[in-house]
């Protein structure tokens, strides 16, 4: 890339990161939409959001969680019960063994806490009786959490968008683009889509790797409604940062382009959005997409085939020097 | 319609829609917005999102699910404790067959999975405890996955909007115009209302048939507060992708009409969307929209008809040629 | 107001009112922000929300409602188990009378509705164990809907503004103004504040009443941040729908205000929204409104007095030919 | 400041709050967001959201006022089983004294409350069963709310946004800025986040002191992604209302600094906002920010360090003179 053309390009330092951030080729986003980050400086307790950890973590992890914390609260309240005497739970008589007493405790705590309260064991006693009370409204609120959590989780707003795992270049019109390729692959219907693509390149400034953003304007950034794919364009003319890029400098300056899309859903009645990015390693320098949509063999509806989402064939890219100014005599491969 | 109209105007590619979808003449659009389309290439479980499939099926469907549901895991712990031995279930003894032991064994297990627990049959040993106390911790947590359903189909934002049946070509001002009504059915009150329509054509083109979407721009694209009805209209001038249109041509095209309505509701205090599609068997060439409102007898308050949303006289469309240019000498029917 | 004054505005058509809505004068907007309105043509059933009248109802008639509704759906049940048998609950052995055991039935019934189970009465058999396992997942799923319904209600986001009860048209810079003022009167913190006010004019025009519409520009539309009082302005310059009119023709032409405030709260983190209208014996002609804040006695904070919100008093207003231009020799008192 | 450059500059009175409120110093905004203000004027449950306050209020004080909550309508029942004879309560044989009989209704009300009923104390009779059929719906109503307002508590969507606690003004290309940083300080991620920054200053006029509203214009007032800190930079040129502010201005006028941040969180997915403000003595006159993260020790990631949001060293400010017009000698320490 020739210095001249580098200087006018204008670089853009609105991202939201900084000028060195992660200087030896670390990603800035991770695949899955996440900043390739960590916090420090405060206690972990204040730099967690426990809802965002609790909307984010695996389901299995999640359930396994829940697991373990019902057990815990019926453990404290059955130690509870147990020490304030198990005598005073009515219909233990049956349990001699300190064992066989903590067991019932620890039942009779479950049932408590659920609020199922069967009675052949029941409280007796202010004590035993005030404890039984706090359990139950310990339980009432609790479960309050967790359930309002699971389906948190389960009608979260997403927008179920699959990527292709290749970003192009690509022949276009007379010269070439960056595409990709997305669609959602779920049964939901998304409107008023937008997107937007950042291009982050590891650049050798004044003797140090400082990381720089060109935003990438696309040839829609905005559509109105995504039923099949769609295929993101960013067209590399003369303004583009990439007008001069040959196939080396992909990964020579470690390249990284990030996307990010909004839309409307409307089953959720909510904005969705989802992120991505890609790697130097994810280019492919001259190919083009194929279509990954066919008509049903009857006619009456189009079937989108979701395996066919990063399906390209290798084809030669045209030479940058023959569109948009003739006098230009730069050869890129 | 001549071909050099049809160079002069700009079909757009921004509709989500490739250009040759559904080639044979399928809607693109099914009347209830969704879109008309199967997705393939990945297991159907990856390409369902269960909430949107229960946000979206019927209510009588949806009761029976949950129904079904209910008396599986009841099934399916009454076997567990069935398995366990009944005799665990202190309670039970009057039951001495099979099938009366494994009737206790499943109402208990519902008494549980409720929380009711009348306690009349009541766990005991440290197995079948175990189990009640599993249960009831499931039956919390389905529950409330079961009823956030329930009050999400309930209270999911909704436009309740009726359109017209059909879309009309319709005499406007000096020319013509393609008109459709809209009115919400219920008593909500939508505010902020954004019309959105496109039409899609199957056009001939070097020998093989493709879809091209042409934006309609619309005399109001957006209204303060829908109260009444609204019709939309699309002034067919020239720079209509319409003007040239004969009545033929609906037919032949396979016109397609696509509405996309965006609003405020004020008691969801959410945006509310709804999509429709006319096909070219829902055009009226040759109509005009009458009244659907009239004032109250006592003359308080204004009384809208929705009965008579689609009430339309037929009336003779002003040729083409008068509006505009004089030079314009084809005759439109 | 001078014809060809009249002829130079435009109005607009685009409010969702239709042009000869309510001709005989009854108000378009209630006080409230509902439409004067009433829907005809398809069955009740199917043009009521149940979800926006449930959010819309009184309090005291919700509560009652709920009292009213789980008292027939324990009947209901109640019934069942009287006819299948009381013989069949268990510990109803004392009740003899067709009335006491009704009552048993009644109250079992209840028991299992709202799971709280005490198993003093408890089903016994195949039949009577199966209604109450029915009822009991009945119980789980209305209470699901009912006490969403209670949260929906009580965290249903709402603007709470207090409009001021007059309009008035006040001196403003060397003109005059229409004005009226608001200020949230909860202890909620409003942003992104957007006003939008609306002029309706009852017309004579060719012999028939038909209602006009006129958007009524702002001083500003739009302000940051709402924490003190907000007086809308609408400047009558020579651009006005207002710029001629004489005292006489704000009840002549049965002038209605109709102003729609949208804005963002912070606490329900959402768009909230509230509309009112002014009718014309609500204008104030010639008065100016006197601040309703003062400084606390310690000077530390702002005290916003709440019962001002309408204080006015009555000032002369400057003759409208002195502003603007010179040439107008027109009077208006 | 000379009286000219005053002149010239626009102060806005669409920020809300009035030209002359708390004139005597007190801050306009408190630094938690809060408006300095107290409504008055009607009744305060008239001009109290109980939402807006069980939202706001502090978490340990929520908890307590439920648990205060629930034992008072457990005494409320409690007094009326009592009152209606304990008799009618089944098992409660064993209780003779007045406090063992109270307390036996206490406990009852609380497991009828809870909906856990154990049944081993149990209702008998019309009058009972009909108060506990009561409480128990009561029971499911209020536990409604009471939960409802713990998940809408825990999941309230906000930004989780650390702001340095100074504001700096530093030097900024050829001249100089005001600048201050802020950065989420959970694993939140903020999307399209908007800046907007507003200047207060109480300004000797005419004799008597008035509040005067400046908006700062930023180099961005709205960046795509928020991974990393941002600082917010107000450019200090000849347009800035601080052009010609010296050191002692600062605190002479009072200055206060409104910054309000709008941004979309993914989790969350909502729009999140929060507000803070500085006051003079929160300025400091010379010094810039240092940065406040790091590349990790392995290179793979970066770290952002949040102890250091303010840190800043001193420095000496360019003249003012400097930048822009030469002709100006005015000299700025």
């Amino acid at each position: 890339m020739s210095i001249q053309n580098r200087q006018r390009l204008r670089d853009i330092d609105n991202t939201g990161f900084g000028p060195n951030s992660s200087v030896e080729g670390g990603r800035l986003i991770n695949s899955d939409g996440s900043a390739n980050l960590r916090k420090r400086g405060i206690p972990i307790w204040e730099r967690t959001s426990v809802y965002h950890s609790l909307l984010r973590m695996k389901g299995s992890h999640f359930i396994l969680g829940i697991f373990l914390f019902y057990t815990f609260i019926n453990l404290i309240f059955a130690v509870i019960y147990f020490l304030t005497g198990v005598s005073h739970l009515t219909g233990t008589d049956g349990a001699h063994t300190t064992s066989e007493q903590f067991m019932e405790a620890f039942f009779f705590s479950s049932q408590t806490l659920t609020t199922v309260g069967y009675g052949h064991v029941a409280p007796s006693g202010m004590m035993t009786n005030s404890i039984a009370s706090i359990e139950s409204l310990v339980g009432i609120l609790t479960f309050a959490l967790v359930t309002g959590l699971i389906y948190g989780r389960f009608s979260r707003p997403r927008a179920y968008l699959l990527f292709s795992p290749s970003v192009l270049i690509a022949p276009f019109k007379e010269g070439r683009a960056l595409m990709l390729r997305m669609a959602t692959y779920k049964n939901n219907h998304l409107t008023d889509v937008e997107a937007n693509v950042t291009l982050a390149m590891h650049e050798e400034e004044n003797g140090k790797t400082v990381t720089k953003f060109y935003p990438l304007p696309l040839q829609f950034a905005k559509i109105n409604s995504l039923a099949l794919s769609w295929t993101i364009v960013h067209a590399i003319d003369e303004d583009s940062p990439l007008y001069h890029c040959r196939k080396e400098d992909v990964t020579d300056t470690k390249m990284e382009v990030i996307v990010n899309i909004k839309a409307f859903d409307d089953h959720f009645s909510n904005i969705v959005q989802q992120r991505t990015s890609y790697t130097h390693n994810q280019f492919v320098y001259g190919a083009k997409f194929l279509p990954m949509f066919e008509k049903a063999p009857d006619g009456d509806y189009t079937i989108l085939e979701l395996d066919k989402i990063n399906l390209h064939e290798l084809v030669k890219l045209p030479d940058a020097k023959t569109h948009h100014h003739k006098g230009n005599v730069e050869v890129n491969p």
